[in-house]
């Protein structure tokens, strides 16, 4: 079976559809990627539709369950790379992608995503608190 | 036509190769890489092969062109995430892809792609001198 790899780079998965995405490989992929943030821990996803000339409803629809998942796992989703064809049509067809982040590409998705991070730890007054270093435990109750 | 996708992030460029590599796609994958080396002057190149259950020795070839034609353009090239399946499979059809670089995956391939290039630099005696700073003005004869 056809699978999407998930590519890990520092704190990000970047991910690049360049498959028909069928029932399975949709399925396979939200799994794969869900893994892996756990296992990782990455606090960033990145989805490349670039080599995509077509996004349809199930397309749509599967990139809205991605990034839902990966929120209620602590990590943020970005879709890079649409053409503009891509654009005109989605939204000729009624679908503009709710909840979900696009970027031109790949390098200001990493800009984005770090900085939403960025803001994220300062809203909780401590900062690396979700780094895997032992002196969190030191923090202190405020 | 199908085309991989070349992203970019920093100094590198990264390709993930999920379709199979028909001649057409082969020569458009080259080419597309090569352009953008020239555009972007990035040095080092990734390619991803983890979602390819079979190398053949076109893919093999294909594979080295590139590097090649990468090495030309200043350019490194690192193929990344070959199955352990495959690494036998090729050693058995006697394709060791020579002249190709590996790693595991693409993060250490980052690594291995900034220290050759830190180490080439070194040996110029001259850092930065290929970065694209006014200061390269400066440096005087040895």
């Amino acid at each position: 079976m056809e699978r999407v790899p998930v590519l890990k780079i520092g704190d990000i998965l970047l991910v690049s559809i360049q498959i028909d995405m069928e029932d399975q490989v949709a399925l396979q992929l939200q799994e794969d990627l869900a893994e892996k943030i756990v296992a990782t821990g990455c606090h960033g996803v990145i989805i490349d539709i670039s080599a995509l000339d077509i996004v349809d409803s199930f397309v749509g629809r599967t990139l809205a369950t991605i990034a839902s998942v990966s929120r209620v796992l602590d990590a943020e989703t970005v879709v890079v790379g649409m053409r503009p064809a891509v654009a005109i049509t989605l939204v000729e067809l009624g679908l503009s992608l709710p909840g979900i982040r696009t970027a031109l590409n790949v390098e200001l998705a990493i800009t984005m995503l770090a900085r939403s991070r960025a803001e994220l730890e300062a809203g909780f007054e401590l900062s690396d608190d979700d780094e895997d270093e032992a002196d969190s435990a030191a923090v202190t109750a405020p």
